[in-house]
């Protein structure tokens, strides 16, 4: 029987991974979790050193990408999150793009067409701070932004979503197929943990760049983003790019998890350094006889 | 009197800075040093420590942006510098783009047009590999490249070169004005420590893939590059825009010249976390209270 299905790339099993049945309900978000932060700057330093050279093999062999998207509450520590654990790998290797409200010109566009342009080649290591998925949350919450990109009308909402949900599986599937693993993380803060962060953006004096009473304003519509959530990780949860949900009121646990993940992430692509052939082999022989003939002799 | 000029961004003084009165000679060119580099790791790490603050407060104060050149001849350590002295930032704030031979679109458009698309928005590092400055050394060695640029015919050489010139300093100029602090780094090695290089990438295994025989070729035009380089740093080294000549043979006090001289640049800018206004304050007063109301007591 011939076959119909690409390979599938390998994307890590954890406790924390959000089914691919459809199964996930609102009972199982969790914001705190018992995975030991012990020993915390040691063992990230481990993990980060161990991505390091697995991350330098994916660069010389340029055969697989990987994309890593992350999205949260606000202050569940995104920008954190991706600094503590990505500093240290190669920056020629990793780029992070950080996507905020639409412009008016991406708004002209379908919703995957801005985020497509950023996403990472092959070699590569992109990094989403947020993405595509704003379009079944916060416009989800908010269906009044879907006016800016529908001026022939708004469709119904049912076929809407579902068409937004079916487009992103597409597109996750086609990265997948053309060799991107894609991992996604929800960073999930309890509302408590959330307001004490408000707070001490208003009360550290090198933080009060990042507080914004509209991120108050919206953590009122938490319901709502809870249901959004729910529904957007059942849709969209599937072996070739699956979601992890990371508790984060402990953001020490919360970046060794994302670490153990990615780092599991990049075994599995167990990506290879490029293999010399016989030819170039040869090639080399000649052209070290010529070096060391052209050098000073050391002897 | 009206000003005719817009305050200039402070750039960093070095004794490997070249001068801005095109004053530099062949002879000038080194490939060693006596800089110390003992004690690096500690020090590297010191400076790597500063530049993250002083990147923090960039990113988040979003007034300028930075943009470091890196140019040298094959193997004279541009990957590993890069990965060396900015492995440790935040990769939010820095983007590295590479710029290898320019593909069949890019040579459609003018010199400038690929990089331009990749420069720094304020708050943000950039770092070239590589840049439009191949434009005026390896074409200006292999002047046959130009006739993919020009299929109208190739300008007379003279006038081309100085236009070329002409238009990267008008380019820069314009960058700096804008609140973009540029900062050029020649890597300069010697034809013996690159050989010794070229022939470490046959014999190590994880080096390999970069062995390019192309490369090897390519050092018998050392000459015709350094008369280029020559002329090149004479007509674009100035004021808005200096380049720095980093002995190169030494991997370790190169890395540390980089290292301190773009943490000059950064401590020149002295940049700032935006200010919070009486408004916000005002805001922040208010929404204390909200956010401390809806807290558990901890008392």
């Amino acid at each position: 029987m011939p076959a119909t299905e690409l390979p599938r790339l390998p994307v890590p099993d954890s406790p924390f991974r959000i089914p691919f049945d459809a199964s996930f309900a609102a009972d199982d978000v969790r914001s705190s979790t018992d995975y030991p932060s012990d020993d915390y700057k040691k063992r990230l330093r481990r993990l980060q050193e161990e991505m390091d050279a697995l991350q330098r093999a994916l660069y010389a062999g340029r055969s697989h990408s990987v994309l890593l998207i992350f999205q949260a509450l606000d202050a569940a520590g995104k920008d954190s999150t991706i600094r503590s654990v990505f500093s240290g790998l190669d920056p020629a290797g990793v780029q992070v793009s950080a996507f905020k409200a639409p412009t008016e010109m991406e708004l002209r566009h379908d919703f995957l067409w801005r985020t497509s342009l950023c996403l990472p080649a092959r070699g590569l290591i992109g990094i989403f701070n947020r993405s595509y998925y704003e379009e079944v949350l916060t416009v989800k919450v908010h269906p009044e932004f879907l006016n800016a990109q529908y001026p022939g009308g708004v469709p119904d909402p049912d076929a809407l979503w579902a068409a937004r949900y079916a487009a992103i599986r597409a597109h996750e599937k086609h990265l997948a197929d053309s060799g991107t693993l894609v991992l996604k993380f929800w960073l999930n803060v309890s509302l408590e943990e959330q307001y004490r962060r408000f707070l001490s953006r208003i009360d550290e004096p090198h933080k009060q760049w990042k507080f914004n009473s509209r991120d108050v304003v919206e953590s009122h519509y938490r319901d709502a983003y809870a249901d959004a959530f729910v529904s957007m990780v059942n849709e969209t949860s599937r072996p070739y790019a699956p979601w992890y949900l990371i508790p984060a009121d402990n953001k020490r646990s919360m970046r060794l998890i994302v670490a153990e993940t990615v780092l599991a992430g990049l075994r599995g692509l167990n990506p290879q350094y490029p293999v010399v052939d016989a030819e170039a082999q040869a090639e080399f022989d000649t052209y070290r006889d010529q070096l060391k003939s052209s050098l000073p002799s050391t002897e």
